[in-house]
């Protein structure tokens, strides 16, 4: 007998729409029983038409929360409305409180002991409360650049200091993604939405803090740098080109020191036309390790999988707040 | 404040002796407390005498594993006597009984319910009782070949099969290794060793087993292949020569089947001479995913590794007897 979940889908953006897909392509094993979304265009209709699929699932899109919480009663929520724990905690609170493990994408949900330390806390307190777990994962932060660095580290005796590198094709990636990524502005906007400081990717640090945290290592300074990746060529992508000299991406690299040491280094390249896509980790350690996801892990579907495959985690997981270096190990689930 | 866990070793062979050594190298993190061997050679001297190092431990090594348990009570017992369960599963009933979580080495214990239910079960029974956690781990089986095929999974939609190699280089590894494998016998020799049932890699049936247990999938049949790499020239290692046309190592070869449909594919090469060493994770699926350790997995060091930095994981897991992929994700501990 395979095991099986009540799911509700809370947020029906692009991500939630993957996620409503994924989790209605295992039938046995997840069955949705509900869909949350405040926009006005979603409210109300069946998920499949918004999916764009030809049979009525019978789910209907609702804007009241609490009421769908209530009435389903689901096993866990799959959560993927916001990047920022501060305009979404209310959302995880209502969840636990009705008794649902959350799993959710929220980038700072994935290290948010540091940023948000009263939140987590409260966050923590009304899980263990409820009996529930709240899990924020995701690739990048979530996997990319923290656990499976941590995974490579489990076969060294002494690690002195990593360095991981992903480098992702933004060419391959949504219109949306590579809009953010800068993909074919200039580098004079570049610098102005960048002073902005709603730019660039989230989740270095969590990253960072999440490693270190799982190293039991001290990191006391974290500089985090942002830069253009300056296109060399023209690239066409199907939403947009790239010519020479404008910008074809982010690079986004952080570090951490204890004292003087650099112990961790991030370095996160997000353009159209990259050459060598990529996920590694370089392990100065003994023995050393060098690990290399070959063409990359593919941001928005593999983060749906971290999302949907973290669902028997949360379920399993004891009550509280949880990082993904605190459950088991994530794997594939419902795949037959 | 790092953590700090009372530590006792149990088994003073080769690997055990790596153990000793790594156990040591972190004060403040490890406190060893302990050291139990049954070679006369090894009874009564201090632990740094069989290491060969200059200072006193003031560990003696002893014949009476009840006696030091009793006295010493330590958290965790590092345990690597045995491959076999049957021949040592009376020694994890005693560290349990004494209130000691254990890590071993002990190939079959990494995923023992299929060969070894009745054991299994009284193993789990006798660790809740005594609120502890029994865990088998190690390179392979328990990393290259499951856990981190598992961890590959984890951001996949969908899994159609996975083909796992693992190539060693047996001329970079201690003496004992190249001859397990056979570096320098004849084909004739090698059938001869085949026949007897006891030649040849412990694990692919235990990581077969671990990585489908993890995904949920049914495997109903298990081929297992030895066949010998014979050298296409001559290669020395620090220790002896294999000349072209005599064996260099072994070919070991898994495949799970549910039904006709071939699921997971486990290849492993460990010959001396070997021109690619790697552990390679190759993932057919929604993305797929293609993840390589660049080098290999170094066994000896790398599985004295997994057991170390598995000392906070069986503390912190709930009790029982568990494979890795019940607990949290093996990371470095007390690097630092």
């Amino acid at each position: 007998m395979p095991r099986s979940f009540n799911v509700v889908q809370y947020g029906v953006g692009p991500i939630g729409q993957l996620c409503l897909k994924t989790l209605l392509s295992k039938p046995g094993h997840i069955n949705l029983v509900g869909a949350i979304d405040i926009d006005p265009d979603k409210v109300g209709k069946d998920v499949a038409d918004v999916l764009g699929l030809d049979t009525p699932t019978g789910v209907i899109i609702s804007g009241d929360a609490a009421g769908v919480l209530s009435e389903t009663k689901p096993d866990v929520v799959v959560h993927t409305t916001s990047s920022f724990l501060a305009r979404m905690y209310d959302q995880l609170i209502l969840c636990a409180s009705h008794g649902a493990h959350v799993v959710s994408s929220t980038e700072e949900l994935s290290y948010p002991y540091e940023r948000h330390p009263e939140v987590s806390k409260e966050l923590d307190q009304v899980a263990r409360e409820n009996g529930v777990t709240l899990l924020g994962t995701g690739v990048n932060p979530g996997y990319a650049m923290d656990a499976l660095a941590l995974m490579a580290t489990g076969v060294s005796n002494e690690v002195q200091s990593i360095v991981i590198n992903r480098e992702v094709d933004a060419g391959f990636r949504r219109l949306p993604l590579q809009r953010k990524v800068g993909a074919g502005i200039t580098e004079a906007e570049f610098s102005e939405k960048k002073a902005t400081g709603l730019f660039g990717h989230i989740g270095l640090v969590e990253s960072i803090r999440m490693v270190a945290d799982g190293l039991g290592w001290n990191i006391d300074r974290i500089e985090e740098h942002l830069d253009p990746v300056v296109s060399g060529k023209q690239v066409e992508t199907p939403f947009l080109t790239v010519e020479k000299g404008q910008v074809a991406g982010i690079h986004h690299h952080a570090y951490g020191y204890d004292g003087d040491e650099l112990l961790l280094t991030l370095d996160l390249k997000m353009f159209v036309g990259a050459e060598n896509p990529r996920d590694e980790v370089v392990i100065d350690g003994d023995p050393p390790m060098h690990l290399v996801a070959h063409g990359g892990i593919f941001g928005d579907t593999a983060t749906v999988a971290t999302l949907v495959n973290g669902i028997p985690l949360v379920v399993d997981a004891a009550p509280g707040l949880k990082t993904v270096k605190d459950v088991p190990l994530l794997r594939a689930f419902g795949t037959r």
